[in-house]
């Protein structure tokens, strides 16, 4: 049941980021208090759960994969809290509580995204369960994942979309490096612990990077209601280019190719193949 | 001549840096020249030059050194970027340049900061010139001092000052926080990379904590005459608290106390010397 196994992912990494934010002694209290509001939000975890899934298919433990699932979900957080600030997306609200800049104020929105994101590189940093040489090799895929060349970039290139009309092509590259960059990470992360990673690399980065692109027209045809109704927005969406059913079909299409990717695994890819059918099929 | 050994610092940092964001493949076009434009500013790089003058203290070579000087002045204009942005002290010119976020856009600021802060660690995490031991103890350094125990840390307490009588001791905890913590890191790096740091360390330590303290009052000294005619903006100040000549007398005892933290070195040193001095005698 992929749902027991969400449930086991989110009460580990949620322990775990409970754990990492009461270390930071010498930090001020409202800083504290913000970092653990914006981190500690009841998310869905769904980037640690695949990672940890990716290292049931690749038979490592998951302690191993501890750092890197907190520092993921710290980027995540910190991409969040800078994203819903006035001069990005200017959200009041996020899965119900107010964004950070509403409940605290915006000078200690911006902080607090900075402090999470140093707070990723250090958890990795300390992890005492890898060698120096796989920490080095994490922090190269997190900070290329999560930077110009990845994450912010993407936001960068959606930035630059506003009020322009988009080609499929351009939405599904700012896609690939907005949402899809951490998400590929987090299937490189156990393969960069791997010994002999070569015969499966290709098949797990191809379930990657189906999935990225999959996890982010689900977004968009759960938002498809609402955007229709605010045409004003201008909001670049996959349902937006194309048509309702269409998209329905493109999702499909990217989770067959997923499940095809993971042909030559046992069960030890099931968790992959659930998670796979999880996000295409969510509901929120 | 420390002139002659800043212009060099300022060189072969500018030169680096240079290097660094042409590497940056994949990256959008505006996001990359607006990282252009605020780390290649024409700064005086003093942070860089401090951890090179440790580094001739320690008999270290200067190409050891390069991706944590080059990782700090990213840090340094992040965190300039950030705290320019009009949430924060709302700053329009830097340098007699526009900031970023009028030569650009608010938004593109907060990327841009946010992309030049995993640019740091990559930068160190990609140093072929050092064995992951030694990248990884870089790292964790500078994770510590940029986050919230250290520089971010100190621009909360900063913020939760605004408005608000401090006591000197208060205002001495910011600055060792805000500017300390990086100015710590520059003398912290060359001590990680020796093998036999015992006999140095809590001098070189006393040296860097003397200085970044100095650095913060001569800041605030150049200034007093702006703070005096705005009272009515509040922002604390060393000079502020207590008055002029006392202020003058303490940055003395500071540099003092940094000359005699460097008693036991011989000419090795003397960069390291002849910085302290122009630290507290420049006139910007």
């Amino acid at each position: 049941m992929i749902e027991t196994f969400l449930l086991r992912c989110q009460q580990r990494i949620n322990r775990l980021l409970m754990q990492q934010l009461s270390y930071t002694m010498d930090v001020p209290e409202r800083l504290q208090r913000a970092m653990s509001y914006v981190v500690l939000n009841g998310g869905k975890r769904i980037r640690p759960a695949l990672i940890y899934a990716a290292a049931e298919a690749l038979n490592l433990g998951w302690h191993k994969l501890d750092s890197v699932a907190c520092a993921i979900e710290l980027i995540h957080a910190y991409s969040l809290v800078h994203d819903d600030l006035p001069a990005m997306d200017n959200d009041d609200f996020r899965r119900g509580q107010l964004t950070c800049h509403k409940a605290f104020d915006e000078a200690t929105a911006i902080l607090v995204g900075d402090a999470l994101q140093s707070m990723a590189f250090e958890v990795i940093s300390r992890d005492e369960f890898l060698p120096a040489e796989q920490r080095i090799q994490l922090i190269q895929i997190l900070a290329k994942a999560a930077g110009a060349a990845g994450m912010v970039g993407g936001q960068a290139m959606d930035l630059a979309a506003t009020n322009r009309q988009l080609s499929l092509t351009e939405l599904c590259t700012i896609h690939e490096f907005k949402t899809g960059a951490l998400l590929k990470a987090c299937i490189e992360f156990p393969l960069a612990l791997c010994h002999d990673k070569r015969p499966v690399e290709m098949a797990l980065l191809g379930y990657a990077q189906a999935m990225g692109l999959a996890f982010q027209i689900k977004d968009d045809l759960l938002d498809y209601a609402q955007a229709i109704e605010k045409q004003d927005n201008q909001e670049p969406s996959y349902a937006l280019l194309v048509n309702y059913s269409q998209t329905e079909q493109k999702l499909h299409e990217l989770y067959q190719r997923a499940l095809n990717e993971l042909q030559f695994f046992g069960q030890e890819a099931d968790y992959l193949r659930g998670l796979a059918e999880f996000i295409i099929k969510r509901t929120q």
